[in-house]
């Protein structure tokens, strides 16, 4: 017995060192380009305290500020679906079509800017735009958000301890900051970051395979950061032309809809990779289910590379490694302040 | 200092012992027509099981499965507003106006029928009924429902589990049956069922008198059992019509407009009083914003009773005893399965 655990121990150890060096190289070299996500998205601007994040959930859900009483941060952005709706595009107050699909409000706070074509700075900017503006929540002025808001009476206090400093908090501008302050607690790590770690068994050969490939067919050109995206604007098809592939109904003009610079022209932000396998439709019309598909299309318009089945496939398992756990705080549903 | 105790504990006693026994005599008439919520609304044709409760929850989520892809129970019944929508009427598939007042999903599940009419049996029947019928989610059929649910895979396992008799069991039918069992698990017992169950502590003098007046006024004559309603119908309007009161822009005719029995105009479900004070605003039309003038209107047109300022307070102040504690498990979002 002593001989036989000898010589496996012997022909064992250097095979183990060589997987661990490779993991470690592979780890290396993702960590260039990607990285583990923070324990949250701070901001100078807005910093984040308990008070403004629990005010900030609270309001995430509050339907009943906005026009026709149907509409809340939640409506797009359930939690239940990973924080996007499951719609090819969204449907906004009074059943107004939305012209794009919603991103998932997970991971989103530290994108150069917010939504498909970068029209809103910031998570903060972005939930005030969300519904002042009357294209998503019909509220015609910031005016009449803080009187919607002051209605609810239990709301005064919550705002007064999130916004200590100021004599009249409840506005449409606190509104933002305090939904933005929990949005930018929402990151989901999950067995992506583990590896990035050092925990090499967090990864299976497999995914191992898939995030070799996902780096070597050049995803992470633009997919990078810990957020696997969000860092740039890009031309949807820099190779050819992505129309006849995902088959989609309205050409979307992308950030020339808001620059007008003809260079604008089908451009827009990287979308984040975190939790893509759980906010299926893809792209900014919702025109693709499949995941393995989307990876195709992107392969083929973006890098000029007809993937294989097998490749594309190696990529949606590494894909599948960025689904992360939803902060449990998170997930507890708040309870809102009665009418009166 | 031994004879100030003396003296003062021969006076204070007898004055704790009567106001022990006015308590005691409280509860006794109180149980006589209320009483403490169980743990769970039971039913013999839908044994409650954690399977079909599990599964239950993430349907009462599931907005992919309906016509527009924006409809779910939670749509209406969102917990955060204590299982109602704050809307005066709901609205259901493609921004139809539903005639009547979303009623709270909470202590629901033991009423003698479901709806403001009673045109669901029971809760299962409600929630199957919820979207194979177009009113509310736009679904032509059962077997669309079927098909709908077929193609989010990761429910499959999921049905068989719940539902392990069942060679076919992704169906209209075991949704309403996994609905149900999770709704009938959202019992909410508060302040009120500690008083009944004898912790005198857990009811301050005011909330005493409240109960006084609640039964004294008669309101318990209808507003009865564990649900403080829910068991019968009742004309709305016993003593003179309540229109010039509530305001109400349309009027319902009730259950005239299901049975054309003339006896059953104007009739509805008497509403079960749980949590009511966080489900404004009130009546089957959502016509009144505020629980002190809608416990008024009651005294005044079922009652035949001009309550004061004080009595209606009253009376405001036990029903905020029956705003209860939410399962701490039903508060915690779900993660449904990924559309592929």
């Amino acid at each position: 017995m002593g001989k036989i655990v000898l010589v496996l121990s012997v022909l064992v150890f250097p095979v183990l060192a060589i997987a661990a060096d490779g993991d470690q190289a592979l780890i290396t070299q993702a960590k260039q380009v990607l990285g583990p996500l923070p324990a949250a998205m701070v901001s100078e601007k807005n910093p984040i305290t308990p008070e403004k994040v629990a005010l900030g959930k609270m309001l995430f859900y509050e339907n009943r500020i906005i026009a026709d009483g149907t509409i809340s941060c939640w409506k797009c952005h359930p939690f239940n679906l990973y924080g996007a709706d499951g719609l090819r595009t969204s449907v906004a107050d009074s059943c107004k079509s939305v012209a794009r699909n919603a991103p998932t409000v997970f991971n989103a706070a530290s994108q150069i800017a917010q939504h498909w074509v970068g029209n809103r700075t910031d998570v903060e900017d972005q939930a005030k735009g969300g519904f002042v503006v009357p294209a998503a929540a019909g509220m015609p002025s910031a005016d009449l958000v803080k009187e919607a808001l002051g209605r609810i009476r239990g709301y005064g206090p919550l705002f007064q301890r999130a916004f200590p400093a100021d004599k009249d908090p409840v506005n449409a501008d606190n509104y933002g900051l305090a939904v933005g302050a929990f949005e930018r607690t929402l990151v989901t790590p999950g067995p992506f970051d583990a590896f990035l770690k050092g925990d090499l068994a967090a990864f299976s050969d497999a995914q191992k395979t898939g995030l070799r490939m996902f780096l070597e067919a050049g995803c992470a050109g633009c997919h990078s950061s810990a957020y696997v995206g969000g860092q740039m604007y890009q031309k949807f098809g820099v190779v050819e032309a992505p129309w006849q592939y995902t088959k989609s109904k309205n050409i979307d003009e992308g950030r020339y809809t808001i620059t007008k610079n003809e260079s604008d022209t089908y451009v827009f932000k990287v979308p984040v990779l975190r939790n893509v396998e759980m906010t299926s439709p893809y792209f900014q019309d919702g025109s693709v289910d499949s995941l393995h598909t989307a990876v195709w299309i992107m392969g083929k318009v973006q890098l000029g590379k007809n993937l294989t089945d097998q490749q594309a496939g190696d990529i949606v398992v590494f894909l599948k490694t960025l689904t992360g756990q939803i902060p449990r705080e998170a997930l507890v549903v708040p309870i809102l302040p009665p009418s009166e």
